[in-house]
């Protein structure tokens, strides 16, 4: 089709909303290293700037600061004649931060759909949603297929993110029967990686973190909830796959690694990694938590030829690295410096 | 607390957000009758305009026409110092209707929520939102209670509303937990009576008109779906209840008939009322269609001793008479001048 065609030409621009952010800013990187000129819009609520700072001197990337719930920013149409590509990330995605302003994290996820399907519409555009295993709730089927219609409390304090995501990819479906745009929605379990927010309250970052700085490691509930954790140069290549991949039917696609672990699991291996010997103090389990977490990857693998590359442990140790080095934390453990070569995929620092 | 005493103070105005549709008007009428000011807000998207022509001549009415998903005009500020109770009604209820334009659905649903949380905030008012028993999707629980989280597919047709209310009850919630507003969330299932409109596309207009016509009637499927059908007094009554109980806690509450029946028994009932022969033909069930559909409304008889009262072959007799008038068709049936009495709350015709 024509946007397939023109993806390659020197004059197409990717749009990534989101483009500040954790998985962002990857992605953004992977674009610019294939060559392609990056427009990110982003708000910069929950981003590291240094990421962006990273970013905002390479050749071919712009930025446009924007809030998608608010109508975009006139800076935006100058590029319309040359989009291609819209990814969708733009969110808060960790608990602490999109429950601060639920009302802001519902009208960026339905508002800002909206507003850049809408754009996706105008330019001819492909479109991607970035949406989330969170849909599924705190899930009854095991693993997670795409056809599970979840188990999502549409009253408590996770919905406004859940349903907010749920409402998205709705709205991106209709495009799509409507012929309005071209859309693909990719639901992204767990991913972690360098360039997490120290803060975010994401498990990861969390418990890297406190091993890191000796302070006290904190599980919440008794450690046997589950979750599969995708290293972050696997997410972007599985998101960049789903994109340039033609002809897809209307269908959400998981992408995650399936390798499910329970937390008292990860923090063995981050104990091992870091040599902490911090104490690991209970606190309970936040409201509607999910207990287990894991992708059914059958189609990505099937449409896309996709399946994560990086075994946790040594995804866990190139995160551990940079924490490390984030936070001029000395090395203290041997296994973390006998890990210590780098994975070819990782984008940036 | 202070909005429950200011309730029946004779400056203090209701607003009723799609107070021009089939549940609307009804609820406009039966606040009127009550002696309190009612400010409707319609779009007139889906209304028979004559509800709305019926309303305006009488004391203590004013319209302002205006679609939810535009900021609010201007005029509407105009009471905003009086305004003491906002029931949101407003969207497109029936599936041919908001199928539509699914994208205006959804912004209907949740920018408009949005808007009306918000003007509940600015003025201190209490706001009842009309959800739907649609947020149980398919169920697989029987009855459904109001802690079922549901099977809804939010990829489908569908989904623009069913996902919309979900959205719009997570907005609501998280309004009520940060005390921006007082909240109440009625999930309403099937509601018929006089005043529907011919052509929305529900299975009780759908039947009735279609029987009373003498034109094919239309089962889709093979009538073996269940639904429970609520006569709109009942329905009234249940809503001004919610929207009076004073210290609810945040929850949902299901409003509904429980009485069960298979379409092919509702069918039966409309051909005994209407003395139609004419033939019936099946079409496909639509995608997505619930198969069961009853109300669990133990929450209701608690916390507002609410319970429905019309029984359906009563109910029916009242719609049949009515849309015999409407469509100029002679009754048919002996069955219909038999029960040609009326109910007492029947609010309008």
């Amino acid at each position: 089709m024509e946007n397939g065609r023109m993806k390659n030409g020197h004059d197409s621009v990717t749009v990534v909303a989101g483009g500040a952010g954790f998985i962002g800013s990857h992605l953004c990187q992977a674009l610019l290293d294939k060559g392609q000129q990056v427009l990110c819009i982003d708000n910069l609520q929950t981003c590291r700037p240094v990421n962006l700072k990273q970013l905002k001197g390479q050749p071919g990337f712009s930025f446009i600061r924007a809030d998608i719930v608010d109508p975009l920013p006139l800076s935006v149409y100058e590029y319309a004649g040359r989009i291609t590509r819209i990814y969708n990330l733009a969110c808060a995605a960790s608990p602490p931060q999109y429950q601060a302003d639920p009302e802001h994290t519902m009208l960026t996820n339905v508002m800002g759909a909206d507003r850049l399907l809408r754009l996706a519409e105008e330019t001819g555009a492909r479109f991607l949603l970035s949406s989330t295993s969170e849909v599924y709730g705190d899930p009854e089927a095991h693993p997670q297929h795409e056809d599970y219609r979840g188990w999502v409390n549409c009253t408590g304090p996770r919905a406004c993110y859940d349903e907010g995501k749920r409402a998205a990819e709705a709205m991106a479906f209709d495009f799509a029967r409507m012929g309005r745009a071209e859309v693909r929605v990719a639901r992204l379990f767990n991913t972690y990686g360098p360039q997490m927010h120290p803060d975010d309250g994401r498990v990861v970052s969390n418990l890297v973190c406190q091993a890191l700085s000796g302070s006290d490691i904190t599980i919440y509930g008794d450690g046997s909830q589950t979750r599969s954790f995708c290293y972050i140069s696997d997410m972007v290549e599985g998101l960049i796959r789903l994109m340039e991949r033609d002809d897809m039917p209307h269908s959400p696609v998981n992408l995650g690694n399936p390798d499910e672990y329970t937390i008292s699991e990860l923090l063995e291996q981050v104990i091992a990694l870091t040599g902490s010997n911090a104490p690991v103090i209970h606190k309970p389990l936040p409201v509607d938590d999910p207990r287990r977490r894991r992708p059914d990857i059958g189609r990505a693998k099937a449409l896309l030829d996709w399946a994560p590359q990086v075994p946790l442990k040594e995804g866990l140790a190139a995160t551990c690295r940079w924490f490390a080095k984030e936070l001029g934390v000395d090395r203290r453990s041997r296994a973390l410096h006998e890990a210590d070569r780098p994975i070819a995929t990782v984008a940036l620092g």
